[in-house]
């Protein structure tokens, strides 16, 4: 039934072109709302350049929503002229001229979800006006909708429209679709968008149920809401997780890391399991003021290196028990979830969401469960293995070397650097450093997890344990061996 | 996604102009059913305007179901001429001499709930007729609907035609739909009516259970049923409050409030939600036998004043536990809610659905959790003031005072009266009155809450604490002062 | 929303004129299944005139499926000749000779559930040779519909041709429909079809849960199934009793008593609430050997009375609860239901479903809650009477009497009888009956219950006290007064 | 309502001649996944006859995903000349020269699951390709549907218009559905196709619930997913097994008999609920690789003649209770199923889901349920038989003889064995066999079942008894008698 790892899949592809691997990037929503302006847009893009964020991928600048003074007497968008003094192309131009792209919003309803003019019934004139623009990418909102949903068809339809449209621009634009889940998009949106949302909006939370997100599944979810922690927007990728794929991903919502609202392991489990589940990755923040820390967790190149994998899948979470000592919310639960690289490599996550420090296991049955059972009538050559162990999180930034970033007196990177904290991927891509064992990708080796054996770590409260796993002897150095 | 609080609104806005804030007025369903006639219309409306009631802002007087004779030889709608012996444009004419407007009943149906011939099909010349009589407001019912629902979109069509054909008639005319929820409203409804139904109807009970109101969420209910309870619907609210909004507000039911079936803490308990969460308040009982008691629930101007404030918006429940005080229906649970008002204040209710007086408290924290997890990459600022609280409940009217209004021997109230108590809307604006900081609206300053303190009170069985927050010191006066 | 009790109906109505009251009568498919052939439809008959079951109203002789022969040429359905050897208008005209009426059945498909012919895209021709055979009444079946189904759009729409294919035809054909709940039809057939089923089909067991029924609720059930239970299917009823009405009613399927599946308390149950709901009565049994305890239960006219109120409504579940006495099928509840009749009686069933015989209570407060909370703005006026309890169930048929209608030696019932067990509506409807206090309608006097005061009963294991409350002094003369 | 089968069905039916009983085969997706050439496909198709299976009935051979090379210019779809050298056709000569038939696959959607193109907007190109290969079977799935589904008329649309177009290619063709369950197609799909999936892909596990399998029901389930266990889709049956009829079975999925990953106890219970519920027998492992005790599963007459059985209906699970030995995956429960066979016997199957052997009983009050409430107004005969009890699996295949397949030694079985262990349904069909009662389709007698008595035995952990129940002295010789 589903495209799953076991499938050979005849070259990734995307119905546009677009997206064969996640977008990364940064959009102003979660931090700004609707107080946007040119010079946010280019000294937030200056700086995410200047602090080597550009270099590691992130290269789409999104405009949200509220930028908009309303229509022309030809019925074409204009914007804001106190806000955009000179034009939005002279933005575009201007981000383009920093190497980086650039993004812009509406909604697929009458008016957007801050009543500005939105798209349904302009698609066609919409799309040509971002195209004229030089705009890169669009993220297209559900507000305002006009009824038009409560079956797959419906949205279909309707999403679908500019879809169209923007194909027919000739301009490659990256279509994220952002219906918050409605109508199951999981089932269909891959067919005409480059990521759609799963849920209803994050908020700067890890774990607290809020009453404005009710639901614990995405499937048949009939109010997405928002108000959706991270955990909550992590489990409701579990059941669906087959249908991220290379050329529509499922987009889990921007990143909070960096917003106060969460701790530091907190902000690293969120990181972490967005990238594993190639979940776009946009900073969700402002760069302006990112603390060194914050920008340890964004930079971390190894965990960076999941989510731009050529194999373009998502995790699975193998196990997920409730424990007994809960937080403050009530809140208690551990998770197991795995993912196989594209090249032959397992990656794990052990997530502790219980109140304190656990001891958890991993063990080789449930990491390589799906080799188990994928009717190879075999047994498992995974079971038979040694396998190194990985830390992808042992060689986070220092708050030192953040701080140079930060203040312009780090050193350049380059394809050449055997780095093992920083990362240039315009000087060389994801792809090409996974295949060339590129060593600031694959983190430090802790440990070795025997035939059939089982890993075991301390994960304290509220974080996770981030471990790739390679065959032992598959000729990546050791780190006291560089 | 959703239009919230922190979104910067290009203005208040409505798809007609009509409903920047919730109705007011009275709807003689709940105590008169079929019971209609010219006289109980206008010797209501006099009591409305005698009482005060008009100058607090309960202005539509509303009749229901059951006032048709039939369809004319051209398809016209006439009224019953034994109950309107002088027409309906004359019970128009009078209402509207008395400063207060008049509304109607149909159904998108074939037939109206009590059998009368509907309105599906005859939309226009129904709208048409409608407006020739002077009415102002049109509620729209859901019976004998023929199958026309399933999806949002089908119920969306079915009910925009009405909302199309009243505009056409050049009369503003307040559109309320009345579908019970059907097809998640909420997700669509503000785009063509100026209010709509959450739920199934209302009944005179706290919170007993019903197996008549199946359901528990307003989300993809498929049966919304009747005999709903106060706390039924309020909780429906929880989820969905997002979308109650400037144009288009959630209506929760006409208020129960003088009906004999619940005391007067549930009583208050459910004007003061009802007027938080911005929903229509129309008065569901007799008025010309209300009692004292209950005339000053109606006539609380600081409560009506959240309804009325040009935030638009409905209160969030922070949180909501059960209790082991079960009452006779074995019922027992206690919950918070909070809204932020346009000025800058923050109102708190602390339900206490338990069988007996519990100590209640509200943390600085839950307070203004949104303000903590919204993104904004800096600590809430919120957390570091200190808050005036106010009572809002504490200058109810006596029961001597509102026996005098029934008596006609109150005296009159001006905008230039500081009264603690009473309040004219038709001379000074709930909007006008919040921003000039008018006594009235106000309550009694009864505490502090310390920066992220906690504010604590005795809330008694099935009552509730309703408290507005001021920043200190911001400039309103404090009682003992006036 | 709803059409209540309180509401003032203008006159009983039916969109086609039928179905003021549920239909009553008898259909071979429980006992009999395919096995039809003439002789056993016109046996029944006359044996339903002979044990008076004719004259207390079971006046439907309905053919279920597999009497087809396929269609002609012409496309018109034929009779299968073996079974049918005079023809189908034979059948009718036989029938009609006794007084009674006549109904047939097909399916809303292109095969009938029997793997006939069905008439989805023959509607017109299947009504029109429905109708030239002087049928009264179509049964019309769900089965092979070719997916048209999945909103209540979709499923009124078939279901309506043939609606408007039976008026078309000019001759009164009961409405029958039969889509098993499917699209919640509570919500739109009673504007296209006098019943409508509104669960699986039943089978023979009191209350055993069966893999093959799913749903606990009519609402929302996306797969009724069969092998629904009494109880199943009573409860279902619970939240969407005001939806069956004069014109339509809610068909809860036809009656098991005399099938051998449950024993006689159950049966009483059964048939009690079968009537108090207002469901068609329609005896499921060979009729030919009807022991006399299953006749005596058949032939109660103070039950079916209620079932021919004229006020046409459904009894309310006011609670019900768990009990600890399970029984071989961890079954055990209790409940109470209560209905408000015409003539201002209420009437109460105290059902104990659990395993052992119990004492059961009525409060005053739970019979006539809806008085109480109906936004009267006064004290109901019903907790200030006294009530005369009156037994629906005492002036049951001996068996010696239910023999000797077997037999042919009971004595004949006019208008005039003052019969207490046995009733003629041929001779004077049950709506005349009920006006004139007939005695045999109204049980025996059993007890009172007072102001406010409490109804107790002893009621055996899954069994049923059936009472009718009337004003003490009501003019309806006590047993022992005749 | 539903076909049960007490229903006189005129004769097997099938809307296109085809699958009167369920299809049994090969399909190569389970263990070789898109690993597939034309060789795989012949050594396995010769394999199956050498080892008897084509003469046990496993006679389609079908081709799943990943065949495909595009479309040529003329819209019509090309095989990969390096997977399939020879062509289409070729293999499909190939096939049908050894007795056999061909399948192939292709998706209801614009691609395949793997990436292919899909059949949607090129139906009627496709099916005549298929035809001129001379394609016996279509396997139609449901990946990269456009979201073209939300209610059983959308999904029925799609899914229909390939059944048209096969139909009218002339060539009898054999349509698989495979939407997963989408949109409930127990309750259409069978109008137009001969299989139809009821749920999420299988796994290669018995009972391990996996996050991406969420539901448990297979009615209204929005996300069918896969890694679903052999009893997840065992009970997903247990509510719609009514719709599984002659013409249009059920689909439970292939079998995962052989793959390893579960015991042979386990791999028992899977293969006899499959063959009980008349799933379609489609081997899903590598047979040249397959072990003398898997042969021996897939081998069993007795068993497979359930499935071939005339009556073509699906078993009733009478009762599942949860038990306390839990296994690792935290799951024990124990069941009861059977089946009413075309000549009077019945098979009932005890499911031991639990940790541990244990005890198990089936009472012939259970047994003949079905019988006892069917309103028959009589008491059920079946209560009032002794039955015979044989034991289905008593006669399995032993290692020795298995290998003697495997290995080319075995003796030839022909219509006139009276072997107890083997099958030759070439010589003469299942249906003949059993009307002839021939040896090899009865298993062992083991025990009788006293009028209204129980039946008790042993069953392992994760095991079922399976047994058939003939009316004692029905003429079948026993065993010791051969």
């Amino acid at each position: 039934m589903t495209p799953e790892g076991n499938v050979v899949i005849p070259g990734a592809s995307s119905y546009n072109g677009l997206g064969l691997v996640p977008q990364m990037g940064w959009d102003n929503w979660n931090s700004f709302g609707c107080n946007v302006n040119e010079s946010l847009l280019l000294q937030t893009a200056k700086a995410m350049a200047d602090y080597g964020l550009r270099d590691l991928g992130y290269n789409y600048v999104v405009l949200d929503d509220c930028w908009s003074q309303g229509r022309n007497s030809s019925g074409y968008l204009v914007e804001n002229p106190i806000k955009f003094p000179n034009g939005m192309k002279h933005v575009a131009d201007q981000i383009h001229a920093l190497g980086m792209k650039f993004g812009m919003y509406s909604s697929a309803g009458i008016l957007t979800c801050g009543r500005y003019p939105g798209s349904l019934g302009y698609e066609q004139k919409d799309a040509d006006v971002f195209a004229s623009w030089g705009v890169d990418y669009l993220k297209y909102d559900n507000c305002f909708n006009m009824g038009q949903s409560g079956t797959p068809k419906i949205s279909f339809d309707r999403y679908n429209v500019m879809s169209q449209a923007l194909n027919k621009t000739g301009r490659p634009i990256w279509y994220s679709m952002c219906n918050w889940g409605d109508d199951n998009p999981f089932d269909w949106a891959y067919s005409i968008a480059n990521s759609y949302r799963m849920s209803g909006d994050i908020y700067d939370s890890f774990n607290r149920p809020d009453s404005r997100c009710p639901c614990d599944e995405a499937i048949g979810c009939q109010w997405p809401g928002f108000h959706c922690s991270v955990m909550n927007i992590l489990n409701k990728m579990a059941a669906i997780q087959a249908r991220t794929m290379s050329g529509g991903f499922a987009d889990m919502d921007m990143l909070e890391v960096g917003n106060g609202g969460q701790d530091d392991n907190e902000y690293v489990t969120h990181f972490s399991l967005w990238a594993l589940m190639s979940s776009p990755l946009l900073i969700g923040t402002n760069v302006l003021t990112l603390t060194p820390a914050n920008l340890a967790i964004y930079s971390n190149p190894a965990v960076i290196a999941l989510n731009q994998d050529p194999s373009a899948g998502g995790g699975i979470r193998k196990w997920r028990y409730s424990v007994e000592d809960k937080d403050e919310f009530g809140q208690g639960e551990i998770s197991l979830w795995t993912r196989q690289m594209q090249n032959g490599d397992t990656v794990i996550a052990l997530i502790n969401g219980g109140n304190s420090t656990r001891t958890m296991n991993a063990t080789a049955k449930d990491i390589f469960l799906d080799q188990a059972t994928a009717g190879t009538f075999m047994p498992a050559a995974e079971l038979k293995e040694t396998w190194d162990v990985y830390d992808l999180w042992a060689n986070r930034l220092s708050t030192t070397e953040a701080a140079a970033l930060i203040n312009g007196t780090a050193p350049t990177i380059t394809s050449a650097s055997n780095s093992t904290t920083r990362y240039n991927a315009t000087a060389m891509s994801f792809e090409k450093g996974l295949q060339n064992n590129a060593t600031a990708l694959f983190g430090t080796r802790v440990g070795t997890l025997a035939p059939s054996g089982t890993w075991t770590a301390q994960i304290p409260r509220h974080s996770t344990g981030l471990y790739r796993l390679r065959k032992a002897g598959s000729g990546l150095r050791k780190r006291d061996e560089l």
